[in-house]
């Protein structure tokens, strides 16, 4: 969006559903964490290797949105990810999501900290060879 | 929670659905954002006045929430609402999402900024004066 | 309802939810099988022994659902089991949603048919023997 | 399907969204009715005229879905609605679920009823002449 020189880790266009709308008339507050998710799954999965296993997989610790303007239906979006910052255990991904046809039409921003545990201890791992790669050459 | 001295704006107990889990087998992350609407919606309904009218509607602006740790089910959620700032056009409200059976365990905590604008500009309007006394009570 | 001599095999109270609500402002239609789900998956978790196991484990293979009249907000539900028919490897089971406040405002009735199939398969099992005796005790 | 004679309503593809699915890793059972309604909404708004007005809209009364195997992810797919019965007030919907990649993957077939009804008084009223005209032309 603002800054053209980032690189996006990735973007997904998707279609709104109608069923994503609330009372309101408007996509649901709710829903934009259900499309950031769906790229950040489609993202694990375009990776060349494993993202997560028996002894490491990634849980969302915290997430940080912006709800800019209202989302109408129909529409196509396109979210896209950026790596905001990569620790030992865990990334922070920046994520925009805009209109398909007008990408200055910008419905959110926000932020989101996914960390690799343990599914036997719940304890921070070390990230993925592999997603550790992939969030460099988005920095 | 940490501070038995806050006053709590509305405490709502609401059941976990089995719909509400994912593949993961916990409750997804976007459900939490629909339990903390569902205190949010219920609070507005609470008040002795209108909350929203033909020149003013509340919209979510912002939310920024922190996954403690993950729900299972079956579980009942005590959600919580606390005033954490009140401004001209809008009020920021923090929230809580503990075990029912066990308000030591914390599932979530966050905060969410809510707007109140005109339905037919989108600008911010003065914050309707029953939520801002009820907000001031919570303070 | 109709019937007073029926035996229900369970009957939830649930409260909708406002995100249950689509544009048009009613409790959108998909919802109503969450509904049902939710009374089945707690029906099998009250029943005094195993419903799955590693070599069966329910699905749902068929549902008709009528939509008798629109839900809205707020509101209480009651959800109510019946046996319709027991099967040797499937049961069917009658369904109905009532207001909590008014059970003569009957929201929704129809049927659903679940069959017992084996996980590594997917080839239909007999009926686990707790099911059978709780659907009989229904009928 | 099977018979190759037969005209579709509309078609419609559909990715699925991890989201959709359950803790049994499969999509649920009330997104088959959202994929349907999609379906329909899209349908609609393809007509060339007013599906619905101040005088009369559309309601679902019932519908029948078989759940032919479970639906994983990822996958896209093709949902086509095909009319089975026109009537005063109402229309009766075929509606099947295939894979995008092999449409002899059946996932789901069943029927729905919609009727047209005044918003003010809930009656019956006469189908729109534009959605008549469609169904007649698909049957």
């Amino acid at each position: 969006m603002q800054c053209g020189q980032t690189v996006a880790l990735f973007r997904l266009e998707l279609p709104v559903r109608w069923r994503d709308l609330d009372a309101y008339d408007h996509v649901n507050n709710s829903q934009f964490l259900s499309y950031i998710e769906e790229a950040r799954i489609q993202w694990f999965g375009s990776l060349p290797g494993p993202w997560r296993d028996a002894a490491a997989e990634p849980i969302l610790a915290a997430a940080q949105i912006n709800f800019r303007r209202p989302i109408t239906y129909p529409a196509t979006l396109v979210i896209e990810l950026q790596t905001a910052r990569i620790g030992t255990t865990s990334i922070t991904v920046n994520h925009t999501i805009v209109d398909a046809s007008d990408a200055d039409t910008l419905y959110s921003d926000g932020n989101s900290v996914i960390v690799w545990v343990s599914p036997q201890s719940g304890r921070p791992v070390p990230l993925p060879e592999v997603v550790r790669q992939a969030a460099e050459r988005g920095l």
